[in-house]
């Protein structure tokens, strides 16, 4: 019983690859040591290397990490009847219409940008782009005729608001980027 | 005369812009080191030093060298009276459908995500996306209710498909990325 009233410390891997996101959304990738890393997550820098030999391993871990976060959040999404507001809710929460969000994006971002060089990380995009394609198809599945090319082109414009949000933010702020994610929803599903 | 029949030399910092652009493409942003851009261009240190005083210059002028080049390609593209026509050649300029725009395009993933840490990088970014929906709008006005939003809407799409294809390009192959853009130009303009 006194163990329970503890608090339980959060999993040392989580809680490191938390530390790794942190240091990137401030610093960039190419800010992410393990000294950063160590420093923000209040451990040494032996801790750290201790969980990941080497920074690959810390930077795959993160990645998996973050996209988890992402995908665990549209997991506990509410879903109803109504397709167009089903796929709202879903894609709101890949945009980045507020500061947690657009930290997670900034963080995504770099990671899919460094996939391009990278095949671990490679790895990780490619898993996550099929799965919410996957996930996208089935709730498109009642509405459109051509269900996996729709949610093909639904994600691609869902990351092309996020990647303009992210790196031209006067241009694509958060009304005016839900705004375009509408459009197209009205548009695609004829409401 | 003598001098007409000798092979001008590339302006210097056009030859180490495009230097630069080649070893991000080989070992992305983060490998892109002064040594190596030296090497890349048979020239010495000193000598990228002496047109590029720091990194962060040689990275804006890269940044800087990689737009102008495809945005002087669009320029060329001979266009007609058909706006989804326009549109089409226009868009495909933009999207990795062969080798030396899957290698420009990676190039730019990398600075836009760069980007979203380093404002030099970001005023690049977001003078470009602007110039883009300007001319986007321009071609949409005969077309659209609203050409500045599906112009913004437009950008987002082929934007997505580029990132999409760039960082998982076992799902985004060239035909199908072609393809998506397809299904979206018929949407928007209803043929």
């Amino acid at each position: 019983m006194v163990r329970a009233s503890t608090p339980v410390p959060a999993d040392p891997p989580v809680r490191l690859a938390e530390a790794v996101c942190s240091v990137i959304a401030e610093h960039g990738l190419e800010g992410a040591s393990i000294r950063k890393v160590a420093s923000a997550a209040e451990v040494s820098i032996g801790a750290v290397q201790h969980h990941f030999p080497t920074k690959d391993d810390m930077l795959v871990a993160a990645f998996e990490h973050i996209v988890r976060a992402g995908s665990e959040r549209v997991a506990r999404l509410p879903l109803g009847e109504d397709t167009a507001d089903n796929l709202s809710r879903v894609l709101r929460e890949l945009l980045p219409l507020d500061a947690a969000r657009r930290r997670e994006a900034r963080v995504y971002v770099a990671f899919a940008a460094r996939a391009a060089t990278q095949p671990r990380l490679a790895a990780v995009q490619q898993a996550t782009l099929t799965g919410i394609v996957d996930r996208l198809a089935r709730v498109l599945e009642a509405d459109a005729a051509h269900a996996r090319a729709e949610a093909e082109l639904l994600l691609a414009v869902a990351d092309g608001l996020m990647f303009d949000a992210i790196t031209a933010p006067q241009s694509f702020d958060p009304d005016r980027t839900a705004g375009l994610l509408d459009l197209y929803l009205r548009r695609l599903l004829g409401s």
